[in-house]
């Protein structure tokens, strides 16, 4: 069955996690290009982290093809034209998800992502040619479906999502944005308007924000697309890390992206809680991004395993809350063999030197005002001073 | 060139990481029994595993037989001994890590780990016996050298030793113990004298505490040999989780084992802090355990490659410091590139409902005490209240 | 000079600090009822109050009359109507305020506030007679001006500015609310209208909220008498805590409220930064309310006196941000003398099992809702004990 | 009845609370040098905070003599030699402390502390002087007994003595030490006995420490005097911070010292529990030092209420746990009414971009070693810069 069959069917489908930040973590991608040639340097580690997501409960096996448009590969030196190309990075990604996910039931979705030519002005033409070029692989491939995901800018999108939708192959559409809308200041519900027109069956968010901010964002594209009376199915799949602090442009922009995250990562509790609110939104298609691990996947799969009826093959190495903890030693850790326990704590950090939250950097403050307030200040200090000179 | 030819010839030997932890995320391990009946069941994802740490910079991989001895097995009834026998797991397990040693230099090393049987008091003999099981499997590998880890009780360390000691091969022995010194009391020193008495070539501790207090340990066990003046080469393999406020018995007993510890995750400059204290206390087998990933083993590698003079394969796919942030096109992220700005982070956690440290459950207040001392207060409450009711 | 000829020549007038809070500290009045009995009972406590903010720089005292309406004095049963008369309260307060005021060039300004009669429903009629009960000492000890503050309704706060304005003097009118506005959703600019029509010549808010937010509020009070084009004086006495996790109805609904409050007392350079962001929002009437000691009242002079001139008189015995520190003995604490560190300065709370952020109780779930919710949880938790047992 | 015959007798004695902090919040006096020459300039705001602490509670008044020493006036350049001699701020102090002394029923305790002249390496003779000049004083004004409090230095602690002990009164010595010791390394058993020697009839510790680390270090000295055969009443009169983070010279050392310690400051019922604790290690002499306001000492009165039979007068504005909550027009502020909801309440800051923890400044690192750190740093840096260069 295709992916639009399930979802009108009601079915809850369930995305897969993060492959560029398990991938660094596992030593395969490097951390700034973010780009994937480990489909063809390294295909063993990117086909165990496909089967570790199949089995902990995913639907859909996304291709590993993030950031691997040409001009992205080419623009961060970060692989050797003559070596590995494009298409080739591409080839494999299709291959190997495909290989796992005859291994189960799983959908394989093509996906395709923003560019460095539209950040760089390129026009519509030459950037849809971008997106043109890895289309094709996926057709050659004939992937099940297709996914336009980590847009910042709504216009972009719409151009892959018309690009895509030329296959004839059913098309979903996520932007990585958050409730104050896209680059340009477009909403979310309005951004949702135009990837539906455009020819998007199922939109949503994914990356740069966590889970309770992106299924809010979701919901106000749930309510723009009631406004203007139009239909689709609500994808998420945000990021495994908490945070609160983030400004209009997400994670990237806290100081302890990509490198010093860890303190923020979910747990596999926070993630049940996430699924539980993404699905009471009406959300059907429910995934994470970069953070998501196997065992958060599992967490999603679990959380809605009575709606579903059936558990994930992990799940034979889980328990139900904690409960694999009920014959431990020590009787105080067998008291946390209960769904109460882990719901309501409150994990310390360990870290007494460190605060809970950050202020993100590129607030933006040009050069010009900071120093005009410092002028202001250094007048004032002055003065200042000599008042209190003078009281002495 | 054996484990002994390079520590004697003063080289650094980086261990591996945690395998229950990383393979309990991955989908293939139970938290609670934390067997690894996985080589059986999946040796793929064990061998994935096992790749990705020799990449980072592994020079030796420990068997995943962590709790694979037959009493443990059957005890907490996780396999079923008609289908998976103990020798078939500690067999696999061998073949495993052979396999994967020979793609690069690595060497191959059998572990056992503290017993249910000396738990539940049987005798000398009958603990020796479940090491002796073991044991065989491991000569019948031909392991390179065999490590004796995660002991609390030094007395059942010395048996294993004693036991693995009469292979006429290498024997590290490792304790799961703090400053404080094992279960019974001994305290750091007395368990390394012990152990290189008992036959120890290399001795030290692994999990149960953070980086930091294990490095303390271990100091306390090099005091401890050189007041006995014994000879014997240091190793640590702590967890990857800041747990300052861990008791005597270390993070098992914090309230966030063992599915709340995310926050508490090392980054991957912390773990660069410990290899090089470890380093300047003259630790030279510098590993890890419970929460150790990948990246985490890699950033030992890096931070010792001066001293070594080359990096691990793994480093292809990371920079410096974070020079791979150098070409964003995010000029403050750009300005993250450098080793200053990674060093000095205090990383927030994005969880301002949460505190930065736990009190540990089961610090043994007996029900008695608690209830007199219930007893107590409710007398003065009374008294208090009959003195304000007077006032007014 | 009166309060009006000040504001109106462009002055900053300087309010003064938190007197239940302060005084119920030194031991003087009751957390709960909040009432200001003390003026009679203990004078010299309230007068040396009076004095330190004075000092400190207060160019306005308000007489200690919050709470002292007759209905609530009664109300709470705090003092017994033959001893002390709620007329004997308010003709002290107004005594005392007066005997420091001429100590030195400060005014006294009455005050009323919100009273029981009008949250028990009773009519227009009867609160404003309470009112008026008031007024009548005012009058017959000649205040300067009057302020009606601490008002959650907007409809009662005109009442008492209604009848305050019969006398002939200036009105002050401020409000406890955030940004969300009044209890009944009337927004902050709507409330500053209603209140400029009713005959405040100042307008602005106290209490309930911390410096930051508070600003925030008078901008949109602000913003609102802009868009109507009215023309007021803005006033500002905000709480001297932190209360980012603040709900609509303030900090009485924190936990912590009100035993529990220190970790989030504002330090001097918190209060610095806040009379800056108020005074660079046009507003002139700067003070505090709950938590303000007499050195915060210092803290905004100090801030503000290069635009003012001059220091208060208690700047004898304090530094230009911390200039006094530089002759300390030990040389890191001599490093502390200059703003730059002060401004900066993190301040720990030194509370490891502490979070930083609590959630507001009274969020209003309805009884029935939360048990539906339960409901459905035990529903789907057997669900899923089945599932998994299945699974096993 | 003096102070050795209320001691003697079993009874609990409390002390007062913290002059130079709660005098500096209201003006009076100067950060940094911390001299009471407010007892001539403002005395009516010295005996106003006297009062504040006898309603709440204290059966000692100290004379506001803290750094009152000829020596200490005159370094600071606080006071003009001419216009305020030490003389008569020493005068005015015992004057004030009686006045308000009689108005109950406490003692007057005269009180010395370290001087400039013992760390400038005077002789025992000129620093003995020092200490005879304050004593003359405090003999003339009959005060009833004598306190050396806030030294560093056993030795210096123990000349102080000697001198106070001359006069026939009864002499009671704090240190300002933790557990560690005092500066040259004296533990706090040793420091006891040697005061106890020296002719104190009453030891313990005041100031630089948590309530919890004073109590610890009271308890070491009780130790020491049993290892010794001595006895001596107990003491102890801690700061009202937390500062678990402290290193070996105090809170002086903390980064937020003296301006940013807010966050840090104890609630009435740490307080409680410090009373609490300090009474079952047997300490009868209960007091505070800075940052103990007049609430604080209400709070060790009232935790001791059961004890003593009676509770303070400022308790007549008190509740028992917060009662009086009890008739709060919410129904959650009513819920915090009972001592379970305070006592466990773990209070937030109100600050997530702040840490729980500092670093001490002042730790020492000499400028040779820091320097040889960095070079060997760049070193390394170097070399892995051209190691990762190479792998490229």
């Amino acid at each position: 069955q295709g992916i639009l069959e399930r979802l009108d069917a009601g079915e809850i489908v369930i995305g897969d996690g993060g492959f560029v930040f398990a991938l660094e973590k596992r030593g395969y991608v490097k951390a700034g290009p973010w780009t994937p040639e480990a489909t063809v340097e390294h295909p063993e580690a990117v086909r165990q982290l496909h089967r570790e997501f199949l089995r902990a409960g995913s639907n859909v096996l996304q291709t590993f093809t993030f950031y691997a448009s040409e001009d992205k590969l080419e623009n961060r030196g970060n692989y050797v034209a003559e070596k590995i190309s494009c298409h080739k990075v591409n080839e494999a990604a299709c291959d190997i998800a495909r290989e796992v996910a005859n291994e189960g039931d799983a959908l394989v979705a093509g996906g395709v992502s923003q560019t460095p030519s539209y950040l760089s002005c390129k026009d519509k033409k030459e950037v849809k040619a971008v997106f043109q070029k890895q289309l094709e692989v996926f057709m050659k491939k004939n992937v099940d479906f297709l996914i336009a995901e980590y847009f910042e800018h709504v216009e972009e999108a719409v151009w892959a999502v018309e690009v895509l939708k030329e296959s004839g192959k059913p098309v979903a559409a996520t932007m990585c944005i958050g409730p104050e809308g896209d680059m340009h200041g477009v909403s979310p519900g309005q951004c949702a308007v135009q990837l539906v027109k455009a020819g998007a069956s199922i939109v949503g968010v994914n990356c740069h924000f966590d889970p309770e901010t992106s299924v809010e964002t979701v919901r106000l594209m749930k309510e723009g697309l009631q406004a203007a009376k139009l239909k689709a199915h609500l994808m998420c799949q945000p990021l495994a890390f908490h945070t609160p602090d983030c400004g209009k442009q997400g994670f990237i922009d806290l100081p302890e992206f990509p490198f010093g995250l860890e303190p923020r990562i979910a747990t596999r509790w926070d993630i049940q809680k996430y699924a539980r609110k993404a699905y009471d939104v009406g959300i059907r298609f429910i995934g994470g991004c970069c953070g998501f691990e196997p065992y958060h996947i599992r967490a999603i799969a679990e959380e809605l395993a009575p709606e579903r009826g059936f558990l994930p093959e992990a799940s034979e190495k889980h328990g139900n809350w904690g409960d694999n903890l009920s014959m431990h030693t020590k009787p105080w850790v067998r008291a946390r063999a209960r769904k109460e326990y882990w719901e309501n704590l409150k994990p310390a950090s360990g870290r007494p030197y460190c605060p809970c939250m950050s202020k993100p950097d590129g607030w933006g403050v040009t050069k010009g005002a900071k120093e005009l307030m410092q002028q202001k200040e250094a007048t004032t200090e002055q003065q200042l001073k000599e008042l209190f000179q003078k009281k002495k």
